[in-house]
């Protein structure tokens, strides 16, 4: 028997992953020719552990500079090693700004991207104060003050089944732009911490959840509430701009900084 | 009665800055022929502003990478701006990792480093979860478990008027190496938050208060409790260390990066 037709006989078994990354110095998820990917580096890490070439695929693609504290992958393997040892042994080759959270292993049928039934993001908007300097790849800083009721009205227009084309990027190849947002939330923290430390600032956070979500979407959202924060057209009118269909008629697409893919459900 | 004369005439103003910075990217607080410092950005932002070369004299030296809440600099001006535009003035022009916190005049005796009686610095450690990838920059990263009780005796031991050549970096110039810690604290937080989001990690911190700092004396401070909470030496050993007046004697030197200057006081 050969080697290859025993590697073949092999059981493959597919491995979930949970990741956290600090997107900064990433050129997003997706992997690429050149420019460091956090499914390149994956891959190649997936690739010195078991010496077989893998397509590590992700829930979804995120861009340029977002974060993640609960991006979800999956790749098939026959290599027998537990979980948890995949975990750790990933953990020691992968850069400091990517780690993996948790490896199990999941049914052949599971697969990070067409097994997700929805997502979780959330957005940080910081009012300028001197937490700036420190949280400035975490957040969008802008002057303040934001009429936060007025954003809580429009996002409440927001919530259910529309048709979002409005606000994805354009030029977006989908099959159908029609998403349910189940939940988006505004909270605003008067305080701003880091590591405990008191720092002067106001935090706007806006939280949103959905059984998917176009390119850009979550990054338009904020950019159209903050608008309407800032006074620069009123709450009722994003009925209006939804029903455009027209990417025109939104807001500005807010800054990748103050985005993290907070959970993907399953 | 020429423009010189007239100037030399005008009554020169002291102004005290409080300052924060985020020290990853300086190379340290002091000016430099080459290396951007923030002594150096101020002193440029200042000339900007004036249009006289001025030199802005800080409480102290911070090393690369050593971050401020609370640095306190001085410089004299002929300039009649009032303090609070002289704050806006600096932070429109100055980049964005540090900024004027208050901006205020004080009388002409005072200056940033002779005028100080005292300093507070805190230092933060990381035991390994998933907040290294966002806190790196603001913290020493390391796999715990440490002795908790075992550093807090140590801590104990070096409070008080000391000679701390064993925690100063060897060939510093200094008349005395005798310096008065009056509060030396190690607080444990089993929760590590950013902007909100709970991640995990556990984080110890270490806050030192004292009548002045020499060259390293925080980091070398730092690196000793560590080495005590991994049960390398004993606690009780730190009086012998100190007595030693021997830098070899002590812990190595924790990174910079953990380390905040967190308020100078007059």
């Amino acid at each position: 028997m050969s080697a290859l037709s025993f590697r073949l006989k092999l059981r493959m078994r597919n491995i979930k992953l949970t990741l956290l990354y600090d997107g900064e110095h990433f050129e997003g998820w997706q992997r690429q020719k050149t420019g460091r990917t956090v499914q390149g580096v994956l891959e190649q890490c997936v690739l010195r552990l078991t010496g077989v070439p893998t397509d590590v695929h992700g829930s979804g693609r995120t861009d340029a500079g977002v974060h993640a504290l609960g991006q979800v992958a999956s790749f098939k393997t026959s290599s027998s090693l537990p979980p948890e040892i995949v975990r750790r042994a990933l953990n020691a080759t992968l850069p400091a700004d990517v780690r993996v959270l948790e490896a199990v292993e999941v049914d052949s049928e599971f697969h990070a991207r067409f097994s997700a039934t929805g997502k979780r993001y959330c957005y940080h908007i910081l009012l300028l104060g001197s937490a700036s300097p420190f949280l400035s790849r975490y957040v969008w800083s802008i002057p303040g003050p934001l009429g936060l009721d007025a954003m809580r009205e429009a996002a409440s227009l927001m919530v259910g089944e529309h048709d979002y084309q409005a606000f994805m990027a354009s030029g977006s190849a989908v099959k159908s732009s029609v998403r349910t947002i189940s939940e988006l939330r505004i909270t605003q923290s008067p305080k701003v911490e880091l590591l405990g430390m008191a720092l002067q600032g106001e935090l706007i956070t806006i939280s949103v959840q959905a059984n998917g979500f176009l390119r850009h979407m979550v990054r338009n959202i904020a950019g159209t509430l903050v608008e309407v924060g800032r006074g620069a057209y009123g709450a009722s009118e994003v009925a209006a701009i939804i029903a455009s269909l027209d990417r025109g008629r939104a807001g500005i697409t807010a800054p990748a900084s103050g985005l993290f893919l907070e959970r993907v459900f399953y």
